[in-house]
């Protein structure tokens, strides 16, 4: 085994993506202690129970106490608690990053918070499931996945190739990008699909009662795969929606759009503008294997 | 094994799906002879090599010949054009079903062409991939999955039975629905899916070029489900859409008035509705778990 990149990791929040990075930390010996915290009771049992940490802690600002990074990984309506319980209590030169999905909001949110002496690098794994909680994470998850850093104007370089070499470790690739950038595509790679499946699903359910168990029953034609997306963690959602607005409502105006001209093609027995539209999406599939991201 | 349930069956189209009923029909035995039938010749000449059929033909007419059940799948487009070349040729007494996704076009188109002597019983496996072609079937693609049967008013109890047979020895379950009843259920459950899916993916290939390559980079977040749903075959797509207008348009503005709900609450801000919203579809999924069609 390689020497650990860390003597102390601290992770905020031990859900899905929290627990696959302490289960992905151990298993590659970053870290020689990994702490972690969590507001509740329940997860921590849980989490002690799996041996997710080698210490676990109610109160945050405990666990990040001589650590020589802390990963944020709570749901980003929750952040600006966090940044005052840890503030007070980060290392002098250690690292503080998260995980979120909007770059932007945690700038606003917890930069302020942060002292001088602590390198913030704000990152986001573009990995994930359908399931939450300490028991849904794995080590693997960030295997092959890109995790994306939004470093600010000045960023410590050795920091930031320190953080890049923790998740490479753990199996990512890392690429760097602009904060409003990246809201903007993950607003619509992530945001609007993970909207848009919860639309429908939600349609779905407002049918009445006998449709609704044939819609059940007969989901395989499609409808599941938008249930498995719309079965995250409302929680999480809702802060994304709430905190990627402006960049989610760009995209859901062009995809509006987009829909009710298919919507007209339908309704005018347009066949040509139809079978043009799904031979050109077709493509982006290709696309997609190739990049090996399928 | 067991006996044969029919001297000759013909397929006519081999596709994904033909080609998957020919496959298991071939591996179950249920057919003494399995005559194909595709209007082109590259289809035509895959078949071949892969052994799909007993004979394979470039007429429909030929195929049916003789045959005790004939399945039509091909694109909804083709159903008028099939059933003329068919007609003239059914057996006395024989089965004539299809598998399309839309059941009152089928019914519309193929109807009046059936004779008097042939048992008309349409047809609807739920159950595909977003491959097309005969390379693209398996033999258990139907395993676990349902069959509708939307028998028409008068039909032989016998006839049906033989039909449902030869769906549950192909592993599937086998359920009747009436033909508007099961379109109404399909354009929510599939085609609308389908149609959204198509969309955004859509909406993605509008934007700019460097935006364009990072959403494929960047797609494990959501999207890349979207992109398998909008990988499926354009031409069978199309005929769905101009074929179950009706209800694809209902079914339709029920989801946009859904979006647009959930649009007002992200540029409100107000995370409570979106909260039980997402709360609410997370139980959906939970449904399909437990009715294994997840």
């Amino acid at each position: 085994m390689t020497a650990a990149l860390f003597d102390r990791i601290a992770i905020i929040g031990i859900g899905l993506i929290g627990s696959s990075i302490a289960r992905a930390a151990r298993q590659q010996g970053l870290a020689k202690h990994i702490a972690i915290a969590d507001i509740s009771e329940e997860v921590r049992k849980v989490a002690a129970e799996l041996k997710l940490g080698d210490s676990c802690h109610a109160e945050p600002g405990a666990a990040v106490r001589d650590a020589d990074l802390t990963l944020v990984c709570v749901p980003i309506g929750a952040y600006a608690e966090v940044g005052q319980a840890i503030a007070p209590h980060l290392k002098s030169g250690s690292i503080l990053s998260d995980v979120g999905s909007v770059k932007q909001a945690v700038l606003r949110d917890l930069g302020p918070l942060v002292p001088d002496h602590v390198h913030f690098i704000p990152g986001h794994p573009i990995a994930g499931t359908e399931h939450s909680g300490p028991a849904a994470g794995f080590a693997e998850l960030f295997e092959g996945r890109w995790t994306i850093l939004t470093p600010l104007p000045g960023w410590d370089e050795a920091a930031a190739a320190k953080l890049s070499e923790f998740w490479t470790r753990m199996g990512a690739m890392v690429e760097t990008m602009e904060p409003m950038h990246h809201d903007q595509v993950l607003a619509i790679t992530s945001h609007l699909p993970h909207l848009i499946a919860y639309t429908i699903v939600g349609t779905a359910t407002g049918l009445e009662e006998h449709t609704q168990r044939e819609v059940i029953k007969f989901s395989a034609s499609g409808f599941r795969d938008f249930t498995r997306i719309a079965a995250s963690n409302p929680i999480m959602w809702r802060d994304i929606f709430l905190n990627n607005r402006e960049a989610v409502l760009e995209m859901l105006g062009r995809f509006s759009e987009d829909l009710t001209a298919l919507q007209r093609a339908i309704r005018w027995g347009e066949g040509e503008k139809l079978e043009d539209w799904f031979t050109r999406t077709r493509a982006v599939r290709r696309s997609i294997i190739d990049a090996k991201q399928a």
